[in-house]
């Protein structure tokens, strides 16, 4: 938690906050060891970040005087389309993708997406919130990035993935003899990665039609969260 | 488990293999679902990679027919050295420095390193070559990274480290105002990264002296197997 990220609730007034709940206590009281006086790093969800110096501090509750005057660090100007990956992948992905800054990503059904993973309690909107926060956290940031779900791949493709892509370098991740991924890019990108065991042609050919040019990472096999990671420090 | 990876201990003679172990069995009959006379990819630990075709099949082992004609992927020109992060963060590291292609980390001691996390257990060369081959099946490589230990600073760094530097590119991230990482860099590197908190500047001091230039990586903090994920989508 390199960031106290505080949510409307936390706020008795503009300039002053209260953190009650036992995880970010927690972390001030163990972790960061913070005494009455301290100053932190600290920002309001959605809004500017800036100084939180500690008035007063308990077992139960922790009161912060604020000056919120600076503004989050920039996003990348990067839509990403995922296969959705399995569950047990979800977590460290949100937190990945809220650390580095993408601001929109969108889960996107595939004929190798299995239909159980769209159960996954690590998609319910407070699952999620909460990986994307521990993200922002790391990484000092205080705006999540949007999550869309698209369970139907057809429909979302042919008809709003073409305006999703409009201008951007629309870039579609898949192994076999294609051109390598380019580096460094200027301008927006629209970047899909498809799911273990890759896209199926015809997902492949629709994914062409809508805008996107197939290139490939590699010979390595990597993690989504991995391959994101990399692909983005590549990018951009 | 991209790639089933046999260790001295499988090989019943140089073409055929056994596997007994409960993790990389329960891998072949539950995630993989392979049935007698099906084909894997396989590859020998340290040596050559190719097909596995199943002889026979039970609860209690597989034995395959080997076919390994097929050089690991190549390494990355890299030499890595991290100040050793606190145990919970080096499972992840050690799969992804091993599935990115890593092929030497340095675990090097700095005044913000913790002593008490020398003693982790994950540390220990059982745990650790656990985690290294997780991550060479995940990418399909046959060939650990080496891992040294430099528990003190001063006398790695003055001694050891300008020979290992040699002609390399030598990088030292650092947060500040310095040059950004530079970009697809061609030839071999020396990446040195810093404890949470960064390096004290005398520690900046000496690892430059040793030839490491400082550059820094933006404003965002991130989790060390995520820096170093994105670091070297950006070198190479």
């Amino acid at each position: 938690m390199n960031l106290l990220l505080l949510d409307e609730g936390d706020f008795i007034d503009h300039q002053r906050a209260r953190v009650t709940d036992s995880r970010r206590l927690q972390h001030l009281l163990k972790v960061q060891r913070v005494k009455v006086g301290d100053s932190l790093k600290a920002g309001r969800l959605g809004a500017l970040m800036g100084q939180a110096k500690v008035l007063s501090l308990s077992k139960q509750q922790a009161e912060l005087q604020l000056t919120l005057d600076q503004p989050p660090p920039p996003k990348l100007p990067l839509t990403l389309v995922l296969a959705l990956p399995r569950p047990q992948m979800l977590h460290r992905l949100f937190q990945v993708i809220a650390a580095m800054g993408v601001p929109r990503l969108i889960l996107l059904g595939s004929a190798r997406v299995e239909k159980s993973f769209w159960q996954s309690r690590r998609l319910a909107s407070d699952a999620t919130r909460h990986e994307l926060l521990l993200g922002l956290e790391q990484a000092r940031d205080t705006v999540p990035p949007q999550i869309q779900i698209e369970r139907q791949f057809k429909p979302f493709v042919e008809d709003r993935l073409p305006a999703i892509a409009g201008d951007s370098l629309g870039l579609l991740c898949h192994p076999g003899d294609y051109p390598p991924c380019p580096r460094s890019v200027s301008g927006a990108v629209t970047l899909a990665i498809g799911p273990e065991g890759g896209w199926l042609p015809y997902e492949v050919e629709l994914l062409e039609k809508a805008g996107l040019q197939t290139v490939q990472l590699g010979a390595r096999i990597l993690r989504v969260e991995t391959a994101v990671t990399a692909l983005l420090g590549r990018l951009f």
